[in-house]
């Protein structure tokens, strides 16, 4: 089955959250595994959206252990390597959905797209080349059922299941 | 829940498969989540067992991408790290059980100890201090049942569940 | 002493690798030890400079070997980490020069921002906030010694040598 | 140039530490990169030797900071990788001298022997197969001397360097 990251910062707006949490229950709903940063703010929404839909999360630590880590995981993952856990997120997975901007969640939107992992962004930051052109690869939806629908979308073309 | 990795070469004995096996079930029977390098041999061996019996079993691979999983993993990470992801199956881990032995098993069973996290062992390579005393940490367990029993209690004393 | 990382595309204009050489020329004549990706463009050009002034440059390599490293390197250090080394790049930086854009330099920068390391840059892509402006943090100079110069302030400020 | 690893426990004996003194002394005198853990024990006496005879040495640290680095370090590269760092100390040797042990030096024999990295031990643990027999692979040399000539005869035979 397919595994998708939701990538967002760790404090964030209620609408953002909310987001994320519909992200999470969506991508649950279909089976796809839910990968996340493993703490608050977008990461626990959606956490807590794949738990209500009663699928499989896991949450790639930065730390040594699980402190701070939200209750909603059924797997975290501590790892001891501060952000370069950042590059482990997006690397498992089949498509990443950003939702809102931080440096954080700037760098795992870009090692993703550095590593060929297809990307769909609710709101967040914008990136321009020299020009001020925007630079392509992210793909923007209008909303989480959307963007469910293109990270899969996206997924399928990366990794086709079999059936 | 508690958290427990299988460790062990990649290629191994029908006696060292089986017993991977037997460990991988007995844990996912208790609910304990099982982490694995998630290939061949006692990785491939554990993952089979812990699906048997219903539970939630993580590959945590060295890879780029998913060749050469075992199939039966739940959730299957590569990570692109080569041997620095044996840090992160033992990070992740509240207690080791090492089957047999590889230098690569010897490197996750040292990263463990380094650590602090409990190992239990069956059979496998033994570990000399200069003056040819065997090195204290390892536990040596009779068998799988064994094994299992001796990495729960000492995940508990290491990490407590809640009531 | 200084380390600074110089970060830019593996393929880059004659301006661009003009521009790098000029800042690790700089960096390593006022003997900072410079950081880089230790392959070919920027880095290769950054590398280029430092050793013309016979200062220390280390390639933090994603390979596992040397294949394709720069001749120019006082040290390559091959990780097999993948993209996950560009957290290294910065994480030993004291300040960061970033020439050009790519989706490989943008994540060092983000890393770079995320962990509080100053970041100059010269050229490259730009980021917008969701309502369109200029996320704060990196700073812009106008020309290599502009940028070596703000590199060091930033450096001095971020930890001071002591005398 | 060839890159040597000097590997051992942050705490050792006297012996340990003239050992890895002399080791560092004799790589650095003969031009080569000397790669240590870059904290204290065995690696600060390998830095201090290699620092004695004015080479160049790397210290590769677990932490985010230079906090705890030896002073005789030319390069301090803070990670913040955890003991996820022992993987890039042997990773990028072509040769690892261990002087003593412990479990983070145990991690670093075994990781450089899964890698295919040549070993050569002063002391330190031994490590025994399932029927009691030496497991092949490390070399023990008698006195620094031999264990550099050792050394750099097995980095010649990995990667041989061009005239």
């Amino acid at each position: 089955m397919w595994q998708v990251a939701v990538c967002g910062p760790g404090e964030c707006t209620p609408q953002e959250a909310e987001a994320a949490r519909d992200v999470g229950r969506l991508l649950a709903g279909r089976g796809v595994v839910v990968l996340c940063g493993g703490y608050g703010g977008v990461m626990a929404a959606a956490a807590a959206g794949a738990r209500e839909a009663g699928g499989v999360v896991v949450g790639v630590l930065s730390g040594r252990d699980r402190a701070g880590a939200s209750s909603d995981l059924t797997v975290a993952l501590p790892t001891g390597l501060g952000e370069a856990r950042n590059v482990l997120i997006v690397r498992a997975a089949d498509a990443v959905v950003v939702v809102g901007g931080s440096w954080g969640t700037l760098s795992e939107l870009a090692l993703a797209r550095r590593g060929g992992t297809p990307v769909i962004t609710l709101g967040g930051w914008r990136i321009l080349d020299a020009e001020g052109r925007p630079v392509p690869g992210p793909v923007a939806a209008a909303g989480p059922a959307e963007a469910v629908r293109l990270a899969l979308a996206a997924a399928e073309r990366a990794r086709p299941l079999r059936p």
